[in-house]
């Protein structure tokens, strides 16, 4: 047997009942003779309290400092576990991200993981401990200072231990079953997936999946190594994401793994841009130069007798009103006619490694839409997804109804637990 | 100017308000031209919720962790005090006791500094910052694990640094005026004192005083550094701890410095031992080997009739029960008749470099005790110490009447805010 990385979130140890039932859970698996270490995010809701404390002190809390400041919750989790562990009679030891040589760069807030040097953590599982590491956190390679990972951050923790340890799988905890067909709260028939691929999981996780966050499923494959997301709750087999399945797992990948939504974009629009070379680039450069991420971009053919055509771009809608300033600025070089920003909208998206050999997927996806009479505003694909924007209104119609088409609805429709991931 | 090294206690940074309110008065140091180096204890009662926390997952945490939960403590208020300084237009850095280079040993819960290594705190303040440091915390020279100072850490860390980076003093602010002629809860006419040496300082701490704990004092003498005791709320002068008075502190030390009472400690005799070779090395080696750290210890003459003497000794009533345990298992072979405890004791100090050449002052303090009518039950002196045990109800009338027969009360009986000082 080898080594296992286990990762609860905040909600699996959001109180001394739930941290005594992770250790159990834990020291479960050590008995199974396997070597155990265990990342943890903070308790339920420290990040916040801690956040909101920040926001007393100083309107714009220092990033170093505040990273500081954040890191105290995972120490608190983690040796509460620890200590839990040690209450069942078996040895534990917690480690912070600095001494569990997660090594990062120095963007305080959102650090990037550079390398990862579990020296400490070895020594420990092989002298027969259960290791306990902070989730979220590291040390700064040239600085030394206290960095957090942002958003996902313990995930990609227990990923990049598990990569550095050369883990047999890591065990993602949370309060959810596993990945779903579709969000459950929405589609009561979804199903959770069995196993699922890594660029499948990749492009559900970047249209709206919230269960995997992109980043922690993009460093698994590229060390290849095998995610298991399952409940802290039920016990049951979770979803498998990896390159290929193993043992028992199904052998062949469905043709559609998901249907994804997000309505957390909004749509914005440059009308009578001027159709001659440079002038999208003007436009993309402007929005780049702010900082914004964008999503799906859509331009269409020109009116012949206008010259002049339409780009519509998504983004997130935190993004918006610096896009709209950006854009405002360079509307004199560009001749552009006005700028539309429509904030309710939803993307619909539809993933699977199997639509890029079953040449009818995108006409039976459309076909779902417009029975159920929901209208498509801009259309992206990809190789192995297609996203459709709609009205935010239509949304749990048209996911259902897509759904549906695919043949992805379980026989029951039994309740489902359905949370967030924390972090 | 030179470098000041400053220590907030638990009840300055309890909340948001305490923390910007001691931002400002670090900010106050720096622009009057000083280097400074903070020192802070967890925010109010965190360390009491953090103990309270682990008491719900385990009867007994492990002491590697309990450390490691409890520094979560520092974590946050010097993060906070931090951001509340940077809001005030002044660069500042927080800095975890492992990252100041505060070494200690591995016991776990009540580590001792063995060495400072400030060199990261050194750069940061010839960078121009604010150094913010935890206190109470260091890192285990051996294993590289977080430890806890025990009771005092934070005061300890702040001499020890001061001590490590030549500082002009170490300030203690806490909820007091600075060290009183006795404790003006039972004395309304205390006075504060001006100056100390660190010997009777040593002796108040030993004797029951709880401004400041024998271990800080003890560092700051072997150091030679003054430290000034001072509260954070009124910014007046506090007390001056040194081995000469400097500049405008009184030139010559009073004779008696103060009168300490100290009710957490019992009292053990044991009755009718044989007065003969070894019996009392016995009886404290049983002691000893049970880990009880005792206080007072009497024995008199035996009457010469029996051949049998009696022996007493004070200590923390918290290990009373021990000590009996430990005792009763030597009866046989010390063959005394007795035990008795007796826990409703006090124990009554005067502190005063000035009694060794003044030889009216034993005679004076037992007058004052007499004249009270309160009876003392045993007698025990150092070079610059009286200490007398009487009955617990008796000690508040005690206090005053040797407080008022050694001519320390003062002219005014103004109200003064008094409360512990934290960790």
């Amino acid at each position: 047997m080898g080594l296992v990385v286990q990762k609860y979130g905040g909600s699996s140890v959001a109180d001394a009942e739930g941290i005594k039932r992770v250790a159990k859970r834990v020291v479960e698996a050590k008995k199974n003779g396997h070597q155990v270490v265990v990342v943890v995010s903070a308790m339920g809701d420290t990040t916040d309290e801690l956040i909101d404390l920040a926001g007393q002190v100083s309107p714009i809390p220092a990033g170093r400092e505040l990273d500081m400041l954040l890191t105290a919750g995972e120490r608190i989790s983690m040796a509460l576990l620890a200590m839990a562990i040690k209450n069942l009679g078996h040895e534990a030891q917690s480690f912070t991200g600095s001494q569990a040589g997660v090594i990062t760069d120095s963007v305080h807030n959102k650090a990037r993981i550079i390398d990862v040097t579990p020296g400490r953590i070895k020594q420990s599982v092989d002298a027969g401990n259960i290791a306990i590491v902070a989730g979220f956190q590291g040390v700064s390679q040239d600085k030394k200072d206290i960095t957090t990972l942002g958003r996902g951050g313990s995930d990609t923790t227990a990923v990049a231990l598990a990569a550095a340890l050369d883990a047999e799988v890591c065990e993602i905890y949370t309060d959810v079953d596993g990945v779903f067909t579709a969000d459950p709260r929405v589609v009561k028939k979804a199903r959770k997936i069995d196993w699922i691929s890594f660029e499948d999981m990749l492009e559900l996780a970047s249209s709206g999946s919230k269960v995997l966050l992109h980043r922690c499923v993009e460093y698994a494959r590229r060390y290849n190594i095998p995610i298991h997301v399952r409940s802290s709750f039920s016990g049951l087999r979770g979803t498998w994401v990896s390159n290929e399945p193993q043992g028992d797992q199904p052998m062949e990948q469905a043709i559609i793994s998901g249907v994804a939504h997000d309505t957390s974009e909004a749509k914005v629009t440059v009308v009578g841009v001027p159709d001659k070379p440079g002038e999208a680039a003007t436009i993309f450069r402007a929005i780049a130069d702010a900082e914004i991420n964008i999503d799906m971009v859509v331009q269409n053919v020109s009116a012949a007798s206008t010259g002049l055509t339409d780009i519509s771009f998504t983004l997130p809608k935190t993004e918006g009103h610096k896009a709209i300033e950006a854009l405002e600025k360079t509307k004199d070089r560009v001749g552009f006619d006005s700028l539309r920003y429509d904030d309710q909208i939803a993307k619909i998206s539809l993933v699977g490694a199997g639509m890029k050999t079953n040449p009818g997927v995108t006409a039976t996806f459309f076909e779902a839409l417009s029975n159920a009479g929901v209208n498509i505003e801009l259309i992206s694909t990809s190789e192995i997804r297609i996203s459709v924007v709609t009205r935010a209104d239509d949304v749990n119609e048209a996911v259902r109804a897509v759904h549906t088409a695919f043949g992805l609805d379980s026989e029951s429709d039994e309740a489902v637990v359905y949370g967030g991931t924390g972090r």
